[in-house]
């Protein structure tokens, strides 16, 4: 049984579509950010960072792992599932998980910050995160084209570029100009441990009051 | 033996700096990031992405490899070194350079293009960056209380986060207030592969012209 502590981000989802893919049991944990439960001490001791998502794996000596891409790479050594054994096809689908945490991810969180939550409307700088996240999008975009995943057969590198792109509207971004982007989008969307990861955990808040969360994160 | 393209960036020296390290025989190609030779089309068969640091292993079929995480766990697992084999501090090793990759990395770098290379300065953008940053080294600063390297002995994970830590004088930060933190650095600072892969490519610009090139940089 795997401890999930998770809240509804994309980096969170990248953890709960993994899980739900895999068909490993867990507990889900939802972490209330507006009350900084990230921040307590019971859960720096799972992850030093005081972010969400961390894991811990009871069934490996309460084994704690933190940084969303850590624990995918983790949980499918585990499992055996959505990593190709071929030491090749491995590494390109670390390149891809890799190009998400460190290109996408924060790009396309930057992004958010300045779009939804920075106290100031700053039209350069969004315009700099933005045209820098579609140029990751269009790098995916060629990676696509004329095949369904990103490395061969659906992988952990699918899913974490995914969770991302998925929410694409948030920051103000449309993908309709990059069409095997939005077909591999539509494709992914359509599996069932997909959809149903995207709902873990429910996310409680509307709208107004997801800012309102994250501009009070802002703080921290 | 392995190509390396790269160039004087923090990303860059992660992998010459690995590489020295592990002792592993490799050609320097230096890329002009001022002529956008990472735009060109023969390097984007190298890195889709159109970024240094890339390798190609051309003991392995001329395998190319980009993203410096990658590029580090693809050459940990080559030589066997640099990496555990135990399976949880193997983990551990990829949770702290997934730490790197996915924060300091690029929160650093934000807090480099907003001090020196934005055509504005605009101070409540630099305070984001600068303070998210200096909070990831106080995360680092805990985690090497006590210890010399952030799990067991010296690491791929240390090498990451120590060549964007090296660098913070660069985005107006100083560490002398973590002094784990401090004692860490200087203590990978006097190994021999790390005074030299941090000369791997030769940084053959001064200040200004180091800040003239990145400014170049942002417009593509």
């Amino acid at each position: 049984m795997i401890d999930l502590y998770t809240a509804p981000t994309p980096n969170g989802y990248k953890v709960s579509v993994t899980l739900e893919e895999m068909g490993i049991d867990y507990q889900l944990h939802a972490i209330d950010l507006m009350k900084a439960e990230q921040k307590e001490d019971w859960f720096l001791k799972i992850n030093p960072n005081g972010r969400i998502p961390a894991i811990v794996d009871r069934d490996n000596d309460d084994f704690a792992v933190f940084e969303s891409g850590a624990i995918m790479l983790y949980l499918a050594e585990k499992s055996g599932k959505l990593l190709p054994t071929d030491s090749k096809k491995r590494s390109q689908v670390i390149q891809w998980l890799m190009f998400q945490m460190g290109g996408l991810g924060p790009m396309q969180g930057q992004a958010n910050v300045f779009t939804r939550y920075f106290p100031e409307k700053i039209p350069s700088v969004i315009a700099r995160y933005q045209n820098e996240t579609m140029r990751l999008y269009s790098v995916l975009d060629k990676a696509l084209e004329g095949r369904d995943y990103l490395v061969d057969d659906y992988s952990i590198a699918d899913i974490a570029n995914w969770c991302w792109v998925r929410s694409h509207a948030w920051c103000g971004l449309e993908i309709d100009s990059l069409p095997h982007l939005k077909a591999w989008s539509e494709r992914i969307a359509s599996r069932p441990a997909a959809e149903k990861g995207v709902m873990v955990p429910p996310r409680n808040l509307d709208d107004e009051a997801a800012v309102k969360a994250a501009q009070s994160m802002l703080q921290r």
